[in-house]
């Protein structure tokens, strides 16, 4: 259980014991502070190996929660750490991996979040949660909503993909599409909140997701270490995330820091790179200028839903991270990283979200840039399945075999 | 590594060292089996517990290969037992559990049957896999193809779900719809298989996707000791499996014997509930009537289309584990399936496949007759990730809100 709430910019301290969302003094993010020098007597690498916990919440200690059975749970974390084959472009790589997110609870990384938002959101009272999403957060809301049997309230610009409007209202959330953006949508959910008490869980406006989304950077240093079969847990090189609200780059960034508190690794850390969409890229944009903000990207369009975030409450946390990792910032157009999608399919048998296909010809791209080496120990973040953007893959024209003539099968091979 | 080949029906032995489809005296389905005497010093419990390996190949002790490096693998299988939370219709069993199997490459339970069969066909040389599907078995035919380098020729009914033909054709498998049943794409795979020389994936006609499939019977020995906090393995009391062709329900009942003979389990099983639609249930059928096999069920039609298999291979061996086991079979309505994923969803946080929603039903109609007991340690099979059946779920008429009305939200609450 955390012990304090700290602003992210000024360092006010906010009470523990009450909900809270921004920070009350100057409206910038909370982060959560554990008492890690009392963690590490017990709270170790090996204590937590023997843990037979199935989900992020083996790592209840530095999470929201007294006891993991606290946790409003659907399993979420402890996904796979895959090598990738070395075939095709990808045979470049010595030491590249994925960190595979389609393996969670609704489909993507988002519920990471959600289960520890939703968790303490819960134990603090709320009964009503609301939040705008134009892709995979909506879901993630629903479902843990309903796992901890409170309400949900979903604002969703009218274009949001067809997948994650379908999960929600099969989930039977409060479903409002809205004909503007997601800011837009944010706007109506800021004064619902105020209008109706519901609590607000959009990204970093309650300190929570955050802890979620870390548990990515916990169970790497487990998963690097297996993959080496070594007990000493280790970070990769360098790290792939594609970022929009960039909740995971900065909760990430927040494990390793605990971790060395905690004695599990030492002061080294993995280069972050943050991959946007060549015209949503706000972060990126900031970080080539040397800015400490990011400025609102007009116009902001992608295919990759995840990434289509204009204006991020947390820009000034991830051009730090960035600066501090020594990592780089690049963008990538809708139409490679299509092909990035189609190329993990075909040649690693792993159906990606667009956002996986992004960081995935980033890192092609930074390899032939001279950047990376190609011995380097690179992590690619999978963020979600690729079963919600089937969308993207219209088919059509597919041949139809005629099964009663006897020929029918001349025209498959040849 | 399996040390024997054997027919389930007259018993034949055929070579372990190569490529092998049904019995070539009876053309009934082989079984694999393992020298478990040797295997009771190393292979424990406690062992399996200290492996690393996060996936159904920590068992590989018991799975087509020598070593687990061998394996072609997308981190399927150590899938979350859930306790389902009491609430609704649910809240009348006190230790009701779903095994979710969403949690696996492509979607589906298919993956783990799939890891095997591919895994071993590729080490006895096979270049190109080929098979029949309506459903999940053939976005895990490509992927798993994919991961192993080798070709995927798909034949799929004209009205097989969207989403299950797309993630093929993004995974760049040669996919040929067919004006056709299931049965009518098997005869074509059969006929290319002799004609090209393709190696025949289809259900129960090789032997290694029922020893993927098994690993659910040994991770759920695990699973239910751990939520009892207990070291002994333990199993249910009843296991509800939305039956198709069979392959789970047949591949944990192997897994049970296998248990018992390393010593890990005694002589104690689960009563196995097969549960089908109203509209194609061949094994319901047969078993009501006492038969040993199932006749071909005419006109079969569900919306769950795993459940979509007019008539099973292994037929005989699913009648046989019924009874064995004091189990049963019944059927339920897709109006009610659907109803069950809607609770599933709206009740417990998850989005389950149709399959799964039929499970649950199936669980809440046995309760009243008195068949459960509310206080049996019960487990449903959700073999699948609702995301894959969003097309049963159409949306229309959400409320579309203009955000520049400034009272836009008045009519949200009330
Ligand atoms: C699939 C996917 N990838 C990446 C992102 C961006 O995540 P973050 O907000 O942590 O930057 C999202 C957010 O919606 C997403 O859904
Ligand atoms: C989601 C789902 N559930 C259940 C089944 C039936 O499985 P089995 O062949 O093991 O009976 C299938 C098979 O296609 C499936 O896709």
């Amino acid at each position: 259980m955390h012990t304090s709430l700290t602003c992210a910019a000024c360092g006010l301290d906010h009470a523990v014991d009450q909900l809270q969302n921004l920070c009350t003094a100057c409206g910038k993010p909370l982060l959560a502070g554990y008492d890690l020098a009392a963690l590490r007597e017990t709270f170790t690498p090996d204590a937590v190996r023997r843990r037979a916990t199935r989900s992020m919440w083996r790592f209840a200690d530095v999470l929201p929660v007294d006891d993991v059975s606290e946790a409003v749970s659907l399993g979420e974390g402890q996904t796979p750490l895959l090598r990738l084959e070395r075939r095709g472009a990808f045979a470049e790589f010595e030491n590249l991996f994925v960190k595979d997110e389609a393996f969670n609870p609704t489909g993507s990384f988002k519920a990471r979040g959600m289960a520890a938002a939703v968790t303490r959101a819960v134990a603090l009272g709320a009964k009503v949660v609301a939040l705008p999403s134009a892709g995979n957060a909506a879901g993630a809301a629903t479902y843990y909503a309903n796992r901890a049997g409170i309400e949900c309230f979903l604002f969703m610009p009218e274009d949001t993909p067809p997948a994650n409007i379908i999960e929600s209202v099969v989930g039977g959330a409060n479903v409002f599409l809205v004909n503007g953006l997601i800011s837009d949508c944010g706007k109506l959910v800021k004064q619902g909140c105020e209008q109706f008490g519901w609590f607000d869980l959009s990204t970093l406006k309650e300190p929570f997701r955050i802890e979620g989304k870390k548990t990515m950077g916990y169970e790497l240093a487990f998963d690097m270490a297996d993959a080496a079969q070594a007990t000493q847990l280790q970070l990769p090189d360098v790290i792939f995330y594609p970022t929009g609200g960039g909740t995971g780059l900065i909760g990430m960034w927040k494990a390793f820091d605990e971790m060395q508190q905690l004695g599990w690794i030492g002061p080294e850390r993995p280069r972050m790179v943050v991959v946007q969409a060549e015209n949503c890229a706000p972060v990126v944009r900031a970080f080539e200028q040397g800015a400490d903000h990011a400025e609102m990207f007009a116009n902001a369009s992608t295919v990759a839903s995840g990434l289509r975030v204009p204006a991020a409450v947390g820009d000034f946390i991830m051009l730090r991270v960035l600066r501090e990792s020594n990592g780089t910032a690049l963008t990538i157009s809708d139409a490679e990283l299509l092909d990035g999608v189609r190329e993990f399919a075909t040649q690693q048998g792993i159906y990606a979200c667009p956002e996986g296909g992004a960081v995935w010809k980033a890192a092609q791209q930074l390899l032939k840039t001279g950047w990376l080496k190609p011995d380097e120990k690179i992590v690619l973040f999978n963020t979600g399945s690729g079963l919600k953007y089937n969308h993207l893959f219209p088919v059509g024209g597919l041949p139809v075999l005629d099964h009663t003539d006897p020929d029918c099968l001349d025209c498959v091979v040849g």
